[in-house]
């Protein structure tokens, strides 16, 4: 660690996931390093990052204040930072119930949202045939996801707790991912009119200036080619 | 609640994930009343379910000792059941690092093993049509999560911290569940040639008491039929 920040984290850039960390470090104010690997070179198979995560995905973040523990999963990464750093409660809650329904929202986002947004993302741009039942079937996962989201935000402005915390955070950036592919196939594909309350939702997250504050981070970095701040890894 | 046991937990018989907390309740000598849930039917849909809750998937436990708390996802109710009542961390860590890997290894299963196991199981028995290159794919990656398991169980017996948890249990049914599946399509099927840490980590807990109790109320509960023990949602 000679960058002198508190934590470094590994990151993909294109992908959805290294970012949440990266807004929650944001939101906390807490000072990070990011490392950006090359997917497409293979920079993620390297024993360099299998050394901190052996299932070789991103992100990764190491706490350098924590004797370098490491840590990835980028869900389990928001949960060890509102627990060593959130000890106010600002993005996290503190009654105990609550502490279970933020983790359960959690795991619906990990198991739910990411796999089905991931899988329909992969046979729409990514696949080596066009199936076209299998783009129908995610298409209707995804629907169906926002459409969970939509009923319980219909009565709601948050998830749990009556206040945006982690849980919430947790959905950021494979909404905005999603949406963005559905208005770039056509360009009159109006998200906020299907599913008004989480488009309300999206939008007071997205207009939160740490939030918005890496997302133009992310902009930058992804227009500046695929390996922009690429370092080695070790 | 007529039934006076501590617990209710809505299942499904023939899906992997309702088994992983009446596993852990088992361990802890916890009281509990299972209604199993006809998918086939929609049971999972009706109002009844949507009520606890909104995704409208199974499990969903239900703690009368704690005025009802409902919860949803079922590593979340692991994280709940040892939070709650595992205070001597008999299938969960103490330490405050090995608590966040322990949490970490939750999340690889519930993002990981879980969706892509599935999704191996849905284009195998359950698409439309035959999709050679989807069946590819899923196959490639359930090889590629235990490759990443047998990386770490072949240095190690246990996920985090030297001792059985909850990390491990959440394994267990999916990959009982695909394993099977292999030896059915392909009965010289050798598992533990290819994986021998992965296979001796799964057989250390199919044998243990609670595992293996939980384990002959499934089979007894599948092999009955599709609907065994199906009661009203209210």
């Amino acid at each position: 660690m000679s960058h002198g920040r508190q934590f470094t984290l590994y990151s993909h850039a294109g992908g959805p996931n290294a970012w949440k960390p990266a807004m929650l470090l944001s939101e906390l104010g807490l000072t990070y390093e990011t490392i950006y690997l090359d997917i497409k070179k293979g920079e993620h198979k390297t024993p360099g990052l299998a050394k901190y995560n052996p299932n070789g995905r991103l992100p990764v973040l190491i706490d350098h204040a924590n004797n370098g523990f490491t840590i990835w999963e980028s869900n389990a990464i928001l949960l060890y930072l509102v627990g060593k750093y959130d000890k106010q409660n600002k993005f996290s809650v503190a009654e105990e119930n609550d502490k279970y329904s933020m983790i359960q929202w959690l795991f619906f986002q990990a198991s739910g949202q990411g796999p089905y947004f991931g899988q329909f993302s992969w046979f729409t741009n990514h696949h080596e045939e066009n199936i076209p039942s299998a783009i129908e079937r995610y298409t209707k996962e995804v629907n169906r996801i926002w459409a969970v989201l939509e009923s319980v935000l219909s009565k709601q402005e948050w998830l749990v707790g009556n206040k945006y915390t982690i849980a919430d955070l947790s959905f950021i950036t494979w909404n905005n991912g999603v949406i963005a592919m559905l208005r770039t196939a056509d360009p009159s594909y109006d998200f906020g009119k299907q599913f008004p309350a989480v488009a309300a939702w999206r939008e007071r997250m997205n207009l939160r200036p740490a939030v918005s504050k890496v997302r133009a981070i992310r902009d930058a970095v992804v227009s500046a080619g695929s390996t922009p701040g690429v370092r080695t890894l070790d």
